[in-house]
């Protein structure tokens, strides 16, 4: 398995909830979810950060994060969305591998974007699911 | 003058310190910065937030971020670059015409995106010089 989880998450060799993939990108569940519906963006290439990814896997990204999140608002109704991605431990960074949050937000919810508790497998593979059904309509 | 801002700075009707542009995107150093170099992302085109945007624009935007990021790496050296993106109040959003920011960090920076006091507009104006020299060379 490779040492990145992320890249292990890529080439199938670690569970993930997966939403949606293209040639150049993945979004899964977060595992310590920070509300209903977050959701990781991430490149299939290993790029450690922003300043390492390619242009084509950026903008592959940013498109796709487009879509999720109007089958967010669609399946989830949230009442904001918090598009969150950190370069270097200094911003927040955990995983070195380039990831982008989308963490739907309740009015009154704290600001952060890690959360403190695994997700119920369960409940990430049923709202992957929805969140998947979503995407074919946006 | 337009009602919104930040339309009024893509229409050159409001002060702006630019970094670069291009069609389709325009980014100018952050008037109430965090840290010395916040730099905002937007659209030309009005729209709201990730809901309302096009994806060409969406695109066009990542890869402006993106060359900003490697532009703010080789003249400030951060320990890190918070990149964040609100939709809606719930989320911190706080002007309503879709902005990314991108944010230098130092290890032990609070982890905001709204400065408290506005920057120096000399300050300001030269950050956006360095800045936008740096990209030519990105």
């Amino acid at each position: 398995m490779p040492a990145c989880i992320f890249c292990a998450i890529v080439a199938g060799e670690a569970p993930a909830h997966r939403v949606a993939e293209d040639e150049h990108v993945l979004a899964f569940m977060d595992l310590f979810p920070v509300s209903e519906g977050h959701t990781l963006v991430i490149p299939r290439a290993h790029a450690e950060n922003l300043f390492e990814i390619d242009e084509a896997s950026v903008r592959a990204e940013s498109a796709l994060a487009r879509r999720l999140a109007l089958a967010i608002r669609e399946e989830l109704a949230p009442d904001g969305l918090a598009v969150y991605q950190a370069n270097g431990a200094a911003a927040g960074q955990t995983v070195f591998h380039y990831h982008t949050h989308l963490i739907p937000r309740r009015a009154g919810d704290p600001m952060g974007f890690h959360g403190r508790a695994r997700g119920d497998p369960e409940a990430l593979a049923a709202m992957a699911a929805r969140l998947s059904a979503r995407l074919r309509d946006v």
